[in-house]
């Protein structure tokens, strides 16, 4: 299937074969520049929530496609938003997705947007149901800055990773829980499980007891490494877990089964603070690569000693964003 | 008089032969394309109050003419203003809008303004003092992005009446009120009783009792009505309203009479949720187009069936706004 | 030293020769026009402070350069930050400035930060640390945008000065302390005694007892004059201090003595209103031209006879804001 007028939304709509093809315009743009697209693509970036890579990654790589970005915050510089349908709308909400979303896709040639869970009943949060709203209604391509799911660092991750290891397959890829003094987003930890295994690597997911992703995230992760000839192992074993690992990528990510009860969460979570990613754990692995997709807070989920040696692709992976997003631009709308 | 150089505060300050100018470039430039402005045009979009149709168009309309626009939030990005004369500023203001107006006029071509009323007197609100203070300061063209009317709306109403009328002239346009859970600016239904009769259309205002529009734009209305051969109805007989309208046109708007005292209407307006445009009322028309401004409160103001229906120009006006807008900046920028 | 990659961080970074050489260009551009720099110069804007002019100034700098702005508001739109090293990140901020500044450097040719002080320690304050930390870490020039110094400021003012006063050496230059509700950056007050004295000029300090500008700068201004042949003159006189003055420029600071202990400096303050600048006091200068960087309390800090004056440079000299950063990006970045 050709990738132009294709939405974004999740890395699982694509075929392995898909995203290495966005890969390699991505490389292939990074090492000898990029022509700007005909299209001049006028890009719709609707923020939800915080953003500083993505929303410098997007803008610029709009600009240097020849196009244009305007980023948009409902709620604060823009209207709040309803997503549910056919509800009297006598709330906070002053305008409903499905109108905004049909005007954007007149105005602009893609809607990007970033809408994190509401941290209430995953249940509902699960559904992403404003992503799925804008991606009935725009009519135009649609591209997920991050939900519950976040493809654009999977392109960056996957892009740094084929630049470090050179051949991802049969590789160890340790996805490992750190823990963190806020509940958080999910969506980079679900990311990770889902391009890993598409890029065949063996995933091992690092844990504490009742710390598991959502069974449908950990689904697809398993359908890719059977496709891809990987593997998925979930354990609390530290010392197993580190062993003989090529990449090591840490995130914290809430407790499903306190989702939404963060009081509580805190003190279940409170006994795992020795997860934090440290030298003598990253000395057990293959000489490791070692990353997170940032912010992170560090000599929390991992020490500065680890954060800044010469394994470390902190900075290598956020600054791959703009030729990641880029390439995907460039093949969707170009 | 030419259009180039002109503010365009309402457009009760052009003639409808002005008027017609710029829908006739609207609708050039949307089936042909533009060309960009030798001018470049940078504009300053001063937002006071939120926005996403406004901002977006204006943006992109800048850009596609070549130019550029930057967009200021005063009291949240930019410094909070004050507008009186010759006052001691010891208050929260750290800026007076003369020094900012004449700044921004050295930086900008046009400066772009959008400034709510403060819904506590409306003998102040209705002087549009921001707006008048920044037109007298700025030394460069000053654009209405909604005050206490809102005339790029209008350009995207009467662009988008054309299109499904044809010919305006005649036609039975109905402002009706709606109920609305919140106090409201009623700078588009001031609007929409001046682009209507300006272009020749029978207005008739259906509005529960109290409910009636500032004289002063009345007054307005009537004199375009007068000049260009049509009518002005004010009336509360919802059956009478709705019978052989062309066009339906609704908005929730205020009652001056308990302005700034938003406990006290509340309860005023309570029993006229039956205003709401539904299907049985649009039955009574001739075979009307409907529409509102965005953002419109679903099943509040209008119900879905009447929103998503056939005749429903929501989005189509809401995507002419930036063809309306672009054909502006072209004519007093060009 | 060629200023092709440097840091704008202070004009003391720079010489008087160098400093020449950006307003030699400016008053060029402003006069003839530019070219867009080769480069297309990618500018992050940081702005942890609100901000009019700067903001608008630069946006449309690096667009008339050929380039892109991307606007980030850490702690609003973009991420909190930390910038102490080696500490565990378990408070507010979600992200280390060295990480952010570090993936800046990646997608942008320069980051420009505005942060002002806390306002809660001096001693802390005064180490400019946020800016400090960019400038380690980014990897590309680093423009500051008002910290303790403003000197984007300074260029504007000596754009401003070279303009009125033709030659600048020998001159007056009365800096003023005036009356402010509130407390306030001393940053362009610093500014103004290093512009002044790097202008060869003889500055005199007017203010209240107590209100001295930290010795830090004080000596930095000393030294200047020692190099370009001015002086010094700190006094509470403000009849000796206006006597004689070739230009007046005006700023409201607070009291070190009492920083961060706003409800106990502003008892200090309150006798000192009278140090507003008048026509009576002016009508003792030499004819002085007079300015203020803006935004500025009218009838507080100056009135309006003497803002509205034909000797006020107000305008200009925010005017001049875009000519003196342009050319400061052309010189660095070009």
């Amino acid at each position: 299937m050709p990738l132009k007028g294709r939405n974004f939304l999740s890395t699982q709509d694509f075929t392995r074969k898909e995203i290495e093809q966005i890969l390699a315009t991505a490389a292939k743009q990074k090492k000898s520049g990029w022509k700007p697209l005909k299209s001049k693509p006028k890009l719709a970036l609707l923020f939800f929530n915080p953003s500083l890579r993505t929303r410098s990654s997007f803008e610029l790589a709009a600009w240097q496609l020849g196009g244009h970005a305007v980023t948009l915050q409902p709620g604060k510089d823009a209207w709040a938003m309803e997503w549910r349908e056919g509800i009297p709308m006598d709330g906070e909400a002053e305008e409903h997705v499905k109108d905004a979303a049909r005007v954007l896709g007149r105005f602009f040639d893609a809607v990007c947007v970033r809408c994190f869970p509401k941290f209430q009943d995953w249940t509902v949060d699960k559904q992403d149901s404003m992503l799925r709203a804008i991606e009935r209604y725009a009519g135009v391509p649609v591209i997920n800055m991050e939900t519950i799911v976040h493809p654009c660092q999977e392109l960056a991750l996957a892009l740094t990773m084929k630049e470090k290891l050179k051949k991802t397959d049969g590789k160890k890829f340790l996805l490992t829980w750190t823990f963190h003094p806020k509940g958080l987003n999910t969506a980079v930890a679900n990311s990770a499980a889902l391009i890993s295994t598409k890029m065949g690597m063996n995933l091992t997911v690092l844990r504490p007891p009742g710390y598991d992703l959502d069974p449908m995230f950990m689904d697809q992760a398993r359908e890719n490494a059977k496709a891809q000839g990987g593997s998925v192992t979930v354990t609390d074993d530290i010392d197993a877990a580190y062993k003989g690992a090529d990449f090591v990528y840490c995130k914290s990510w809430g407790n499903l089964n306190y989702f939404g009860r963060w009081e509580e969460e805190k003190k279940v979570r409170e006994p795992y603070r020795h997860f934090i990613v440290d030298a003598p754990k990253m000395a057990k692995t293959n000489d490791a690569y070692v990353s997170h997709c940032l912010p992170m807070r560090r000599n929390v989920k991992m020490t500065d000693e680890v954060a800044d040696s010469p394994r470390s692709c902190l900075i290598d992976e956020a600054g791959n964003r703009i030729h990641g997003q880029r390439a995907m631009l460039t093949e969707i709308l170009g």
